[in-house]
């Protein structure tokens, strides 16, 4: 457990050095692009990715590092970090405050450390394989939900859906309370925190799930793909996370119907 | 001049007043039904409208007050306060922070004072008729547009499009460079600093829009319903807003078209 205590101290130091890269670039001139070479948005994710991987090389040498703007190094490592410095490009371009930085690191492809932060709102949720996750220092629980219908999802926007993945969201849209946007990785720490009861997102990258699941799996939630699998380094883009391990079972079955 | 400044003065105070009713309910306990009785947001919500007209009805007695928990009174008068203590249930309920307290004053059902109040952000955006728009303080303007395909548009919701709405949304959202959801009155205020090129909803009540026309006119922009007419006490509920005014045009056009 001192291994686990030292790997969540460099993702609390990572995610520290990150801030300053990310909000002094926010609201910062116009980003049409949102990924142009010269966008505020890009020079923060670049100069935070670099940041993170500078204090990665140093502390562990031996470790591999998946990040999204500078690729892979070492990546067939025991330990490998995924890095993504800023989820939610569309909403840091806006000036809306919920973007995130995520950072989670894998043993033999399986997130056993994962940090949500979000610096435009000053929260950070910390989740260690094992322990309760952690939203500013607390401790925090999902919540359970008794039925599907009574359930507040989140997704980001309709667009990440698409084709059959359209179809199986609407399914499980149409049978919960409220379907709120807008969430980007935020929701899941909501999700964490108690505050909602399910996250369903499509066409993520490795970058924008494995971090959220030492995360969810502390808070007593579950995070899996759309098959019910755990999520790995492997796992393709379809996430479905819950508050409630049983209802996720039963949004699973709207999903997969 | 005098009198601006004082409805100015007392629009403040309002909000002040609001923050801790709403700021003290915020994520505390489960709120399935947005609208039951006993929920934290029905109570923060008719707390703080209570507040804010115990206010008015010291300050300007021969004010109406439209209040979306307690309705009218004194309707027909000059000048009519029209108060939303929490624009973006949605949010308040799920936890996230960009809920807003929305205060305008109309004269003869035009808006000369508006307030957007983020207490969980602490931001606040204040305009008046003929004043530049401050954001904390600061004063702030729209953002040029060089063309509809280059413009970032917001909306709370695909949901709140129906019928031919929907299809007029749609032909918008594809006409512009980037759709994103999850706003409520928060982004009409991003616009209003710049972020955001275009805001465009339906099925909003006059709680929901009065208070926007002072903040985005005096940041430079535009706001009218969809046929292009200003916005009154007595207008329907479909906005779009434009920090750019010729865009303003061209964006109509696809909503007509």
């Amino acid at each position: 457990m001192t291994e686990f205590s030292d790997f969540k101290d460099l993702a609390v130091r990572l995610a520290d050095a990150a801030r300053p890269e990310i909000l002094s670039r926010f609201r910062t001139g116009i980003a049409i692009d949102a990924k142009s070479d010269a966008s505020p948005v890009t020079e923060a994710d670049r100069t935070a990715e670099r940041v993170m991987r500078t204090l990665i090389n140093e502390r562990f040498p031996s470790h591999g590092i998946l990040g999204e703007e500078y690729g892979s190094e070492n990546i067939d490592a025991e330990y490998v970090w995924v890095l993504d410095p800023i989820d939610g490009t569309n909403s840091f371009v806006t000036g809306k405050p919920l973007f995130g930085t995520l950072i989670a690191l894998c043993q033999n492809g399986v997130p056993i450390v994962g940090l949500i932060d979000a610096p435009g709102v000053d929260e950070r949720w910390i989740g260690v394989k094992g322990q309760a996750t952690l939203h500013n220092g607390q401790a925090v629980t999902t919540r359970r939900l008794k039925a599907l219908d009574q359930a507040w999802l989140y997704a980001t926007t309709p667009a990440m859906f698409v084709g059959e993945n359209k179809a199986a969201f609407e399914r499980l849209s149409a049978s919960v309370w409220r379907t709120v946007y807008g969430g980007d990785c935020y929701a899941y720490g909501l999700l964490a925190s108690g505050h909602v009861d399910l996250v369903c997102e499509a066409s993520l990258g490795t970058y924008d799930f494995a971090a959220l699941v030492p995360v969810i799996e502390g808070a007593g939630g579950i995070i899996t793909d759309w098959h019910g699998a755990p999520l790995t380094l492997q796992s393709e883009g379809r996430v479905l996370a819950a508050g409630d391990k049983s209802q996720h079972q039963v949004a699973l079955k709207q999903l997969k119907r």
